[in-house]
C-alpha cells in the first residue's frame, strides 16, 4: 500500500511507500498522524498550507460488512481543529483496490478553475471540469458516469464546497452510484473546493483486492463477526427502520431537538418516526425500498430509498435519522415528505444535513423563517445556488449563522453543530460534544445505549471516554459505527482480522490502542491549533436553561470534562 | 473613589469602596484586573456572566490636557478575549467627579426592554428607555439633552449595539454636546445593548473634582507637563490638520490600506490628505473647524468639524485618519465629502469605522459592491437599519464577513480588523496587531514614527514590546495617545503628577510598571479565555502576499512574535 499525492499547484503527482511510523495506522489515526507531520496548526484551512487527505480504514477492501468505509480528513474550516469525517459507498473499496493507504492533495490551483481527478492503476491525471462547475451533485453524478462507466468510484463536491461553504461535505457514490454516501461534517467539502477539486473518480477495473497475509484465518474471523452482527438484535432493527428507529427512542427520552433545541420533545415525533416511515415505504412501494445496502457486503443495510406519495418517483435515498432530527422537529416540521425534499435539496447542494439543519434552526429562531414552514425553508436552501449573502450565511453553519442573527442559543461546540441527541438529557453524549477533538459530533461517541440514567451527570465522562476510545478505533479501522454491534459480540475478531490481513501480532487491545493514538494525535493538532480546555466546554446557555419536558441543564462538572482524556 | 455596580436582573445598585488591590490601577489597567478576578474567561460576552466596565484613568479629573478618557472593558464579543476601549468627552471627567474609580455593570435583563442609567450624587435610578429604542445616537442624544440639561455627560449606544453587532461602540458626548467620542473597538457597545442599556447619563453638577493630595505639586507638574506638550513639534501638526496629517505619511511609506489592503499605495491619496482636507474646510467656511478640542482643556484639538461645500451643514465632525483610511482608501473611494458621509452614518448607527471599513473592504472584495462607489456603500450602511441579514453580517466584522463570502484576503488578527497601517510595511505595528491581547488596533503600540526601517524584520519585536507597555500604561493614566508626545519629553512628570494626586510615592518607572502589569493582566484573561500562541500570529496570506507598490511581505519570524512578553 502507497501514498498517493497530487499537488494542485503545479499538478505534479507522486507514489511513494507508505513510512514505517504510517503502516499500523489506518483512516482516522493516520489522517490524525498525517496533520500533525505535515500541516501547520495555524495554517488557514482554505489556503495552500492545509492538505485533504482520503484514507480507507485499516480493514477496508475486503467487503467485510460495514467495513468499507473512507476517512477524508484535513485541518476543518468549520472548527478550525481536526478533522475526520468517513462514508460509505465505494469510494474506500476502491481505492485499497488500487493500493492507496492514503491520497493527499496538497497546496491549492492559483487559478479558479475545477478539475477532476482520475485514479486507475496505470493513470493519474487531472481533467478540466469545466462543464461541471455550479452543477449539483446528481447531475454531476449522472455526467461523470457516463464519461467514466457505471462500475467507477466518484468523490464529488456540489456547489456548496464549490463556494466553500464550511458545512460542505464530499459525496461519494454508493454501491448503485447514487451519491449519497456523504463525508459529511466540518468543511471537508469545502476544503475540496479551495483545492481546485470538484471530484475524484476512481476507476479500479485492473486493481486488487490487497493481499491477505493468511486467507484461511482472515476468511474465519470474518464469519464469526458476521454472524455476530447478524444474531444482534440491533442489525434487524436497523434492517427494518434504519436509523429513523432512534425517533421514537430519543423522543421518549425527552432528547430529540426541536424548534432549535428549545425542546426534547416533539408533538410530531410519531409522524417522522422510524415506525410511520416503514408503513409509508411499504404501503407506497414503487421505488420505495425499507432497506439498502451503502457498501457491498454489509448485513445491516440501514438506509432505505424514500420515495412520492405514487411510488413512482424517489425524493430522496436515504433518509437518515440525523436529517430528521435536524431538519424535522429542529425545525419543527412534522412531514417526512417534506424533510425529504429538504434533504435531496441539500444533498444536491453537497452539504451537510446536520450543519445545516443546525443553522436552519438558528435562523428560524433569528426570525428568518417560520419553524415548520418546509415551503421556506426549501426557498432559503434554493437561494443557496445564487451564491447570495444569506444562503453563505446559512452555509457557514449553526455557529457564525447565530452570531450574525444575534441568537443566543446556538447548538454547537468548537463551531459544529450538534447532532440530534440532546446533550442535557443524554448528558455522556454531550460530554463527547464537549470534549471531542472533533467538535460536537455523536459518531465521536454516543453513549445513548448505555444503560444508564443519562441524566445524571456522574460517570457520563467514563462513558463518553470509552465510547470516543472505541469510535476513534473504529474510524481508523473503516468500519461503520453499527458494525460495533458485532465487534462488542466478538472483540477478538478485530486482532485476527487485522493479524491475518497483515501479518502482525497485535493484541487483545488493538482497538483501543489504536483509538486512544488517534485521540492523542488529535489532540496534539488542536493544541498546534491553538485549543484549550476552554474549548472542551458546552455552550453556556445549555447549563442555564432547562430543557422541556423533562428540564434537566448540562451539569457535568468541568473537572470531569477535563478528565476524559485522561487514561 | 469607589466602585459603583449596577445588576441588569434585578435593577439593583450598590457602591463600595474600592479594594485594596485595585487603588493604584485605573483605566485599562483596572478593568483588566476586574475582569480576571469577576469574570470567568470563557462566558458567553454577551450574556450574563459578562460585565461592562466604565472605569477613568488614574490621572483623569482635573482637565490636564488630553488626559481626562474613560476606558470601558468587557470580554469582547469579536475577539473573545479582553477588550479595552478609550474615548475623550466628558465621560472620565463626570465619573470622577462623582467619585467613581469603576461603573461595574453586571448580569443580564430577562426581557428585551433598554434602560437609561441616571447616575448623580444623590440618585442612581433605571428609567425605561422605550421611546429611545432604534433611534440613532444623533437623536438619541439630543433628546436626552433636552431631557437632562446641556451639562450631563452621555454614553449611549446606537442601533448597531441595540443589535449586538460585534462592531458596535460606545458613543459619549464631547465637550460641546456632540457625541463623537467614540470607545469603539472589539464590540463595547454590542455588550451595553446586551445588558439593556441604551445610555448612560452622567450628572457631576453636585460632584467635585477629585481631591489632591498635595495641590501645589500637581499644578506645577501639570504646568510642566502641558508646557512640554505645547512645545512639541508634533502638537502644531496635529492642531492643523488633525490625524489626517497621516495619509501622506502612510501612503508614502506604502502603508495606507487600499481596496482591501491589496496596496499599500492610493493614487488619490492627496484628494483624501489632511492637507487638503484643511484647504477645503479654510475655504468652506461656515460650521467648518480645522481644529477642535474633544476634551475640556486639551491643547492638541486634533478634531474638527467637517461641513459641507456651502460651510452652513455640518457632515460629520470629527473626521480622523483611521476612518479615511479604512472607509476611504481602504474602500477605493478618493472624496473627502463621501468618507465624511459614511462616517457619519456609522456614527448615527453607533458601530466601529475601522472595522466597519474594514468589513465594507472585505465585502467589495466579495463582490457585494464595487470598490469606489460610495453611494452603494451608504445604501449598504442604511440597510443596517433594517437589521437584514447583509447589514447584520458586515455589522459582525471583517472577519466574519469574509468568511462568510468566501474571501481569503481577510485583514484581521483575533477577529479584530487592522487599523489603517499597513503590517507588512511598518512591521513593528504589524507586531503589534498579531501580538495584543486586544486583538489588532495600532493605539495598543503605534511605532510608525520609529526612526527604523519598518520595512527591516529586525528589532521589531522590541519596537512593538515598547510601544505596547507604554500604550497599556498611557492607558491607565487616562491618557490620550498624544499625551505621550509631552509626557515623552517629560518623563517625571508621569511620577510626580500620580504621587501629588493620591499621595503615593511611585517610581520613575511607573508608566513601565502599570505597562507591563496591565499587559500581563491582559494575557491572563485571555489565557483563561482560551488564547495561545497560535492566535498571535498576522493572517497567514500576509506572510505570502507581497503589498505593493514596495512589495514587503510580513516576514518578522513567529520566535520574535513570541518574545514580545517576555520582559
Amino acid at each position: 500500500m502507497n501514498i498517493w499525492r497530487v499537488n494542485m499547484q503545479n499538478q505534479q503527482v507522486s507514489k511513494e511507500a507508505t513510512p514505517e511510523t504510517w503502516r499500523h495506522l489506518g483512516g482516522r489515526g493516520l489522517i490524525a498522524k498525517i496533520l500533525v507531520e505535515e500541516v501547520p496548526g495555524t495554517c488557514d484551512p482554505l489556503g495552500p498550507k492545509n492538505k485533504l487527505i482520503f484514507a480507507p480504514g485499516l480493514l477496508v477492501g475486503h467487503r467485510l460488512s460495514s467495513c468499507d468505509r473512507i476517512s477524508v480528513g484535513t485541518k476543518s474550516p468549520l472548527t478550525g481543529g481536526v478533522k475526520e469525517a468517513n462514508a460509505g459507498g465505494r469510494t474506500g473499496l476502491q481505492l485499497t483496490y488500487l493500493g492507496i493507504k492514503a491520497l493527499i492533495i496538497e497546496s491549492a490551483p492559483t487559478g479558479k478553475d475545477f478539475f477532476i481527478l482520475y485514479l486507475s492503476q496505470d493513470k493519474i491525471e487531472l481533467l478540466r471540469a469545466d462543464e461541471l462547475v455550479g452543477k449539483g451533485v446528481y447531475e454531476t453524478t449522472a455526467l461523470l458516469t457516463k464519461a467514466f462507466g457505471e462500475k467507477a468510484a466518484i468523490a464529488l463536491i456540489g456547489p456548496g464546497g464549490e463556494m466553500k461553504l464550511s458545512s460542505a461535505g464530499i459525496q461519494n457514490v454508493d454501491k448503485d452510484g447514487v451519491p449519497s454516501r456523504i463525508n459529511a461534517r466540518g468543511g471537508v467539502g469545502a476544503v475540496m473546493g479551495s483545492k481546485g477539486l470538484k471530484a475524484i473518480v476512481i476507476d479500479s477495473s485492473t486493481g486488487s483486492p490487497p493481499e491477505l497475509f493468511n486467507e484461511g484465518g482472515f476468511k474465519e474471523a470474518q464469519k464469526e463477526f458476521q454472524k455476530a452482527l447478524l444474531a444482534h438484535p440491533q442489525t434487524t432493527v436497523y434492517s427494518d427502520y434504519g436509523t429513523a428507529a432512534m425517533t421514537l427512542m430519543t423522543n421518549g427520552f425527552g432528547a430529540i431537538p426541536t424548534r432549535n433545541f428549545s425542546s426534547g420533545q416533539f408533538e410530531h415525533a410519531e409522524k417522522i418516526s422510524g415506525e410511520t416511515m416503514r408503513e409509508m415505504l411499504l404501503k407506497r412501494g414503487g421505488k420505495s425500498q425499507t432497506s439498502h445496502a451503502c457498501m457491498a457486503g454489509c448485513i445491516i443495510r440501514c438506509s432505505n430509498v424514500f420515495a412520492d406519495e405514487s411510488g413512482k418517483n424517489e425524493i430522496v435515498s436515504p433518509l437518515e435519522y440525523e436529517t430528521i432530527g435536524l431538519m424535522g422537529s429542529n425545525l419543527g416540521i412534522g412531514d417526512l415528505d417534506w424533510i425529504a425534499r429538504l434533504n435531496w435539496e441539500v444533498n444536491d447542494l453537497g452539504l451537510d444535513s446536520i450543519e445545516i439543519g443546525a443553522a436552519l434552526g438558528v435562523a428560524a429562531e433569528g426570525g428568518i423563517f417560520e419553524f415548520g414552514n418546509g415551503k421556506a425553508a426549501l426557498k432559503l436552501l434554493i437561494e443557496f445556488r445564487s451564491g447570495s449573502p444569506l444562503g453563505r450565511l446559512i452555509g457557514s453553519g449553526a455557529e457564525t449563522t447565530g452570531k450574525v442573527l444575534g441568537v443566543k442559543r446556538i447548538p454547537a461546540v468548537k463551531g459544529q453543530a450538534m447532532s440530534a441527541y440532546e446533550p442535557r438529557v443524554i448528558k455522556g453524549t454531550g460530554v463527547t460534544y464537549a470534549t471531542s477533538p472533533q467538535g460536537a459530533d455523536h459518531t465521536c461517541g454516543l453513549t445513548i445505549r448505555a444503560k444508564v440514567d443519562h441524566q445524571d451527570p456522574k460517570g457520563q465522562a467514563k462513558l463518553s471516554q470509552r465510547a470516543q476510545v472505541n469510535m476513534a478505533g473504529y474510524d481508523s479501522l473503516g468500519a461503520c459505527i453499527f458494525a460495533g454491534f458485532g465487534f462488542a459480540s466478538v472483540p477478538q475478531t478485530i486482532k485476527a482480522l487485522i493479524n491475518t490481513r497483515y501479518g502482525l501480532s497485535v493484541g487483545d487491545d488493538i482497538l483501543h490502542q489504536l483509538g486512544k493514538e488517534t485521540l492523542e494525535m488529535e489532540r496534539e493538532f488542536n493544541r498546534l491549533a491553538g485549543f484549550t480546555q476552554a474549548d472542551d466546554r458546552l455552550p453556556e446557555w445549555m447549563y442555564s436553561e432547562p430543557v422541556p419536558p423533562n428540564n434537566p441543564i448540562f451539569d457535568v462538572p468541568d473537572e470531569d470534562l477535563d478528565s476524559v482524556f485522561v487514561w
